[in-house]
């Protein structure tokens, strides 16, 4: 589904902050899930309402809370609540036409950003809107849809081994930002196998079907830039910041999640250039076609009219045609049918017409 | 109704600072309207002159004045000599050719921008430049037209427990700012229906109308960047600036109404690339009916103009052509006006030409 | 007249400094002008030599010194001994290919700008290179051509009453350079009524003439833009510097300038768009011609083709053609001839051919 | 073989710093391959594990370790343990699809670019992704292929007055770089071969197979330009970097890199614009053969359509036709027939289109 | 002769600081000469070889020694001797494909640029890199070939009254640039005019040789950008820079040859974007030929066909067709064959296709 550019502005008059759910309504109902971790243990469970995360307010252990669907409006006014979130951070959770970006307040990080992922059959791009709210021991993650993009995250906080249980909030959050960044690489990937089908449509059999995919290509990939260009602003201002709620060590990871978002985007660079390239065949290989069949019709033409010409002549009714009544005029006249096309298909042949 | 590119130069040797109205006229009158506001009250009235502003000028309360139709200059002479405005501010508010800019002065705020607004109907743009004087405890507003652009914000103020009432006239320039903003979004609405109208017109029937809606649009498109890009600069300007008159809280405020002008002119922005993309389409979709046409006539010429040079032939007077004596000679002739169609249908085919 | 880019190489080799004018000779004569003036006085007379003028050098009046016509090299030489004027800045001001800059010396600020005003009749642009020297007392200005551009200045100066009179010589700087600048409205104008009128021969009855008047409004319009764009730096380094020469208050009226040489560019700039626009629209409008002699080729060749044929058929000569002497076989016939173009134009009514 | 876009994305879900061989297999088998070398001395030799590496870790001499062929993950797993390297920057060398970067570590430097070679035989482009490892006294560097990329700089190794064999792992890094960088201007050297080959065919015999190798190389030059563009800020960054690995008298030689990889991108920009530009002339060549096209046809079909007619009024059979009877009508016809075509054939030669 | 982009390879493989000569061979011999001037006097001569500067080297006059001819690479090894010179600076003076750049080295500067001169007779440019290394009191200049490119200074430094002669090494290194850049005015004279030329051949008689004119035009401009646009880099380079080799007072001079160097680059831009429009008005005007083409074939075409149809009828032999005996059937086909034609030019004519 392309994310139409059309922004909804049933908000338009109201006060700021305001909170009201702007978007498509992915989800009919909001669900809440904690995965709740330490070195030492991970629980994961779902919960019914917001007020079940005090006790991991203060605590010491990491706290992910994913919340699915941005139908209910309650949901977030207890977030913002409970964990003193500015009432301009809840309206830009709730609309999920958001720029992405990195805002940095006194206790709590919020970033925004787009998943895209590709969607399965012909090539299309899934928008999501992820939403973070970064606080000491606590990650508040609000999701539009219910999918299974984080399973392979829930995976590794599952294994006591790994760097992302003994880590703190910021990895976690890295972890999140990598695992978003990198279905771009999917996206890629889908974007080059459709590339490839269109190219051969262009070369062998050009249509126009095949410029309405070129072009629905092109403009997906002026969404995908639209919405990835801003991921590499986001995440030099959180290189840049030096929040106390970003360990040192974490920013080597984040610039590898930059140096990702950085190759995803001039990836689509490149495929605008390469669909740009593919327009000009199709428009050149179009002149070619028009240019073959001006070809066969001059052929026809510039052999059957001279002769049906010379036809004509004989089929004169004047009193006084000599030729008329030769014995070998006719077969004569044979001749000429014959050796006039033949000469005619010689020069077309040097023109590299035939 | 598009904004002219022309700028009137009837003020054009003047010497600066001299008040003359340059600009479509609008409005006949210029109307005064006040709006007081503390916390507790929130008094609306209409005033007669300037004069009557006096008593606002350093009370407590918030005084937001709308003034609406330009063309009664001493209105702006009186309001400057009230509040001590320099010339060069005056003049710019009564030239409605200004680009958006932001001026910090010592006592107040000059903001001055454009209001777009999509026009009801047929899409086009509908351009008000708005004025803005910050003071401590004043708004001073100036606009072009009488219309309800405002009331949305009127209705707050109606409303004790907004936090508009609560808060000081920069909080009111925020609002001012954000109402005229999400205006861009409106737009974006109404672009949004007239080019998915527009895209199914070049796929199925592009005829030269279609190509001047297409660049109909692409030249709104110029206008309206032209006057929503500098909104970035003078935001950005205003974050930047340090004035005691704006509160430290209210830069989150222009923030967000930073992000909404950069989503508004993104949107715009991907429109020209969209609209470009139309342009290509139809020109291409011209080739390929011309390409149809072509066809038509190849097959057509091609088919029947062998046969006449057949028949030509038979047509002929010779005395000694012994085919028009045999009895079988014509049914044959037939068996060749059908064979021949036949063989370059099939031809013309296995050439997608029909 | 447009501007060459041709720049005249008569000096090359020349070492750096040697007084010899460059350009178009405009003016034979080179006339002098001068205006002292004070909040008391303002005296306008012509003086014939440089010396004159050193009673002004240490006046406490405001003295305007207008030079138009650049031929004189010995004028300018005088000028640089009696000011004591850097070799490469009088250099500078005999040579009218100049790019537009600002310079600050110890003594004095050099400016060096392009006047674009449009030429009456039809629409070319008039270019005319200005230079000033700035002194704390003295301005000198060196115009190319005798023209009444500066007009408006000298009524405001004849006016005691306004504030020219009781400024410094940074004043009436900003004041020349808002008088050049604002003519820049004025070509804005002209230039608006142009494209209008192109405009609608494009859409109407474009012809190679409008392709030809398109080329030249949009070489005009690099033309102009390479010689307003400088304009802004220029102004930039104005604002940025801090020459005691310039007083604090006339910052903000240089700001103004700024804005209104940004007003023009952007202007311009916006043409070039609807320029590269309109000749989209020229070239499928030749596209549309051709298809449309393409389609009655084709209708009036498929018509006939088929018919001429069935006529051929029935012109043979042969021995045993039954339909010959059938009763009804001609009457037959042109029921056909009637039939079939029917069917084809119905056929082509549906195509929307015709 | 040309970089395909596509990145492998297998590794999606895996934690960071997880070390999986991401990229093409190039070489089944990992070759460890050592020169150690002093001002005295320079070995070479194979190794078969890293831990035969581990005396030469804190001599004295300076030790290249070339890595060729990146399956075997314990080679570098091993490399990392006994350098202690970053496990990001491991996994950056196992993944192929890097972007070319320079990164600086406490004890270490990280730099991966991409190599640019031009294949034997028709032009396209040979990447190999190339990491270096700098320490004080080895340089570890990793490469995908085997190649005699490095012999010139094996063969300066074992000359031992070279610079050098007396300078240290920051010289020999500038060597590596520089011979990397050097490949392309053999690269750019290929390219204009082939370029000037593809010209002559645009201009004498241009067919769908030119506009594809235009193609071909257009989308050649988006990826090198892709690969080498990061190399010019990769290598800002070293210059900027103040590293004590590297010394004082090295950046010398790193700004001269630096002017090559300059040099290198700026052909290739200049060659897109080529290829654009041929783009242009095959796109005109085609229409100008539509045009001979066409001529053709409508000197054949002016010519003989009209004389076709002539001879159609005299087959006709109207019992009153004078002309039939007069003698001289045939041959007077005769005369028609030679008169017109000829008058023809001098129209169209004034109008050049034979 | 226009630059090669091609950059010989040659020297791949070796070391840094290889003294190998890079580039086509101008001269076979190298030429040393020698100016040794003061205010007092001024000698110039020949020399042999390089040992005979060593009296210049700490002389107190300013010695300009040009070098021309660069296949001799043991002269500019003995300039790296005496004089003390980096190698990478020695190599880079003999390799002719340098990007022009400025370096500051502690006793001297470097700078390599390229001399663009048109070529006599039909427009192409010659290129010539020129390097100097500045000292104290010498200047080394290295041609690649023999010209008077320089006499104009050979002649200010004989005037014994030039500021020339009584300045350092820095203005003498200034006029070098100076007359240098100046080459450039003399470039675009000369490209001005063959712009003209192919401008009316576009208008009046556009054939594939003015396509290939422009494109041979477009290109030269290509190239002469790649070499020009670093020179403003270079000069402001030099301009930020306080070397002690370069006075105070020369930096004025310095800034003039940016200037100057900037307007032969906006120049160049500007032709750009002329021979773009060209282009453009190349394929328009075929596409108005083709027009015409077309239309003089569908009005023969047109007119014809259905005449030969009409005559066509009536040469059928039908035995029952009345008309045959009508005895003024025969004239009212005439006047059917003249009044057809009539009307259809009309209809022509209303369509302006005549």
């Amino acid at each position: 589904m392309s994310d139409s550019l059309s922004t909804v502005s049933d908000k338009l008059g109201m006060p700021p902050g305001a909170l009201v759910h702007v978007g498509n309504v992915h989800e009919a109902v909001t669900r809440l899930f904690v995965v709740d971790y330490t070195s030492e243990y991970a629980n994961e469970h779902s919960i019914q309402s917001i007020d079940e995360l005090r006790q991991y307010r203060n605590s010491s252990s990491i706290t992910w809370v994913i919340i699915e669907g941005l139908t209910d409006v309650g949901v977030v006014e207890d977030v913002g609540k409970m964990f003193d979130i500015h009432p301009l951070v809840l309206e830009d959770i709730l609309n999920t036409h958001q720029r992405p970006k990195f805002e940095e307040y006194d206790d709590y990080l919020f970033i925004v950003l787009k998943c895209l992922m590709p969607e399965k059959g012909e090539f299309s791009v899934n928008y999501e809107q992820i939403s973070l709210l970064v606080l000491r021991n606590v990650v508040l993650m609000f999701k539009e849809k219910t999918d299974d993009l984080f399973n392979p995250l829930l995976k590794q906080l599952r294994n006591s081994k790994g760097r992302l249980r003994s880590s703190g909030s910021d990895y976690l959050t890295y972890s999140v930002l990598d695992n978003i960044v990198d279905q771009g690489f999917l996206l890629i990937d889908a974007l080059d196998e459709t590339v490839i089908l269109v190219e051969s449509d262009v070369y062998d059999n050009p249509t126009p079907a095949t410029l309405n995919q070129i072009q629905r290509l092109k403009r997906e990939m002026i969404n995908v830039r639209r919405n990835m260009s801003p991921v590499r602003e986001m995440l030099a201002a959180m290189l840049r910041s030096e929040s106390p709620l970003i360990h040192e060590q974490t920013y080597l990871y984040l610039r590898d999640v930059s140096d990702h978002s950085l190759r995803v985007i001039e990836s689509v660079e490149s495929y605008r250039d390469i669909l740009s390239g593919l327009l000009e065949i199709y428009i050149s290989s179009i002149s070619n076609k028009m240019n073959e069949v001006m070809k066969v019709l001059t052929v026809f033409a510039s052999i059957f009219i001279p002769l049906t010409f010379l036809a004509g002549i004989y089929g004169m009714n004047f009193e006084y045609m000599p030729e008329l009544h030769w014995k070998w005029a006719y077969p004569a006249l044979w001749v000429a049918f014959i050796t006039i096309p033949a000469v005619l298909l010689v020069y077309f042949k040097k023109k590299k017409w035939l």
